[in-house]
C-alpha cells in the first residue's frame, strides 16, 4: 500500500511561528512553501529572511499545502528543514590536510535530481573524497531526501555551495588541482593518472558539463559506451570514476 | 513552481472500459489501482484478469484516486501501463549469441527502487549487458518510472521475469554462467576474472542480496569502503562491476 495523503513529512516545519523560530534557531532551511497570494501579516518577514539566506521560495496553492501539512493549521507557510549545514571550500583542504592526502574534490555543474546528488555523496563518502562542491543555483541542495539518498553520508562528506563553478574551478588550479570533466569523447576513464589533486566535475542530466566549465578542466575522461543511449546516470557516471581514482591511490591492481 | 496536483500522469489508463480495453488490445500493465471497497460490476473481473497477469494491484482511497486521476471518471478504477513488454530468458542467450559474446546477465534479487533498476538498465545498455533477470515478487517492475530512469535504454536490453532467482541461477550455472555476487567482505571488483559467462547479482537497497542466492553464487566481489557508510546505492555498485566486466571484455588496460 502507498503513504497516506495525510501524513506530512517529517523535515516539515509548519506554520508561521515555527518557521520563524526555526529561522531564530539558526536551523538550516532548505525550501520554504507560501500558499498563494497570502502575504499579510509576518510572511513578508519570513519571505525576506528566507531570500537572504538563498532558500529556494515556492508558492502553492492553499489546498496542496493543507495536504502537505496533513490538516495541521499552517496560517500560509510551512519549510522543509535542511538536512545538513554547509561547508565551506576552505573545510574540503582542511579535511584533505588532515589525513595527510591530496585533496580529492567532487565538483557538481547544475546536478539536479536529489537523489544523483545523494548517491554522489554516498559514493563520495566510500571513497575518501574530501568534499563535494555545487553551486548555489539550479542544483539539488541538502534537502531532506538529499540526504536520505545519501544514506547518511552528508554527516561525514563537506558539502560546499560557491556563487561560480568556473570562478571556483579557476582559484582550485592555483592550489594544485587537476579537473576532470565526466563527459563524451574523452580519454578512457581509468587509462588517465590521478595522482595529484583531484577536482571531477560531474555535469547535469540533461544537458552534461557546460561549455565554459568544460574549457577550464584539465582532462575528460569517458567511459566507452556500447549501446545506443549516450549517458549514464550522473551518480552512477561519478561513482565509477571516484572508484578509478580510488583504485589507483590505494595501489589496487586491475587484472588485464 | 511544482507540478500541479491535478494533472494525471501520462501513463495513467483511467477508468473501467480504458483498463478492459488495454487488458484486452495485451497492453502490458504494471500496476492496477482500485478505489477502496469498490467491487461492483466488471471490476472483480479486471482485478482477476491482473491477477492472471501478475499485475501488482493496489488499494487506494476513493479521494486519492480522484486526484491522481486529475478529476477524471475513474469509476474506481485506474491503471499504470507497463513501460515495456518482458523477454524470457531464452531471448537473453539468443542475443548473446547472436552478438557472438559469452552471455554477460545482470540478476537483480529484489531491487525495489524503480529509479535503481531504470539506472542499472541504463548502464547495462551501455556495457553490452544481453539481459537483466529480475524476480517476480519484490522486485521494481518495468513500470514508466523505470523506463524513465533507464533513459530509454529498456528499448534495447531484454529483462527477464522468473518465478525463484536461486532457482534460475541453478539452470543457467548448467549452461555455463558464472556467478558473482555484489556484497561486502569479497575480493576486490577489479581483481577477479569476468572472462566466462558472467551473472552479477545485485541485491535490494535495505538487505542485500538473500542468504540462499548469496550462497548459489561462485564469487563474492567487493567495492573497498573507506568511510563509515558500509554500502553503495545499488546502481552505482551495479554500474562500477558492469564497468569493470567491460572493461576486462574490451582488453582496456588500467593505470597502475
Amino acid at each position: 500500500m502507498e503513504k497516506e495523503m495525510n501524513s506530512p513529512r517529517e523535515d516539515l516545519i509548519i506554520g508561521r511561528n515555527a518557521v520563524s523560530e526555526a529561522l531564530r534557531g539558526g536551523r538550516a532551511i532548505d525550501t520554504l512553501l507560501v500558499s498563494r497570494g497570502e502575504r499579510n501579516g509576518s510572511i513578508g518577514r519570513i519571505i525576506a529572511e528566507c531570500r537572504e539566506l538563498g532558500v529556494v521560495i515556492k508558492e502553492v496553492d492553499r489546498k496542496k499545502l493543507d495536504l502537505m501539512c496533513g490538516g495541521a493549521v499552517h496560517q500560509g507557510v510551512a519549510a522543509y528543514a535542511a538536512s545538513h549545514e554547509y561547508s565551506t571550500v576552505e573545510d574540503i583542504f582542511t579535511l584533505a590536510e588532515e589525513r595527510g592526502e591530496k585533496p580529492f574534490i567532487i565538483i557538481c555543474d547544475e546536478l539536479e535530481d536529489p537523489h544523483n546528488l545523494g548517491a554522489v555523496i554516498r559514493t563520495a563518502e566510500a571513497t575518501g573524497v574530501h568534499g563535494v562542491i555545487i553551486p548555489k543555483r539550479r542544483n539539488a541542495s541538502l534537502s531532506y531526501v538529499v540526504g536520505k539518498a545519501s544514506a547518511g553520508a552528508v554527516e561525514y562528506v563537506p558539502v560546499a555551495r560557491v556563487a561560480n563553478i568556473a570562478q571556483t574551478i579557476d582559484e582550485l588550479k592555483e592550489r594544485g588541482i587537476w579537473f576532470y570533466a565526466a563527459d563524451m569523447d574523452g580519454e578512457n576513464w581509468c587509462s588517465v593518472n590521478y595522482d595529484g589533486g583531484v577536482g571531477l566535475v560531474i555535469g547535469s542530466e540533461g544537458r552534461g558539463i557546460s561549455r565554459l566549465v568544460k574549457e577550464k578542466c584539465d582532462f575528460t575522461v569517458s567511459m566507452p559506451m556500447k549501446g545506443k543511449i549516450n549517458s549514464l546516470n550522473a551518480s552512477v557516471a561519478a561513482g565509477i570514476l571516484m572508484y578509478e581514482v580510488a583504485r589507483q591511490r590505494a595501489g589496487i591492481k586491475a587484472k588485464g
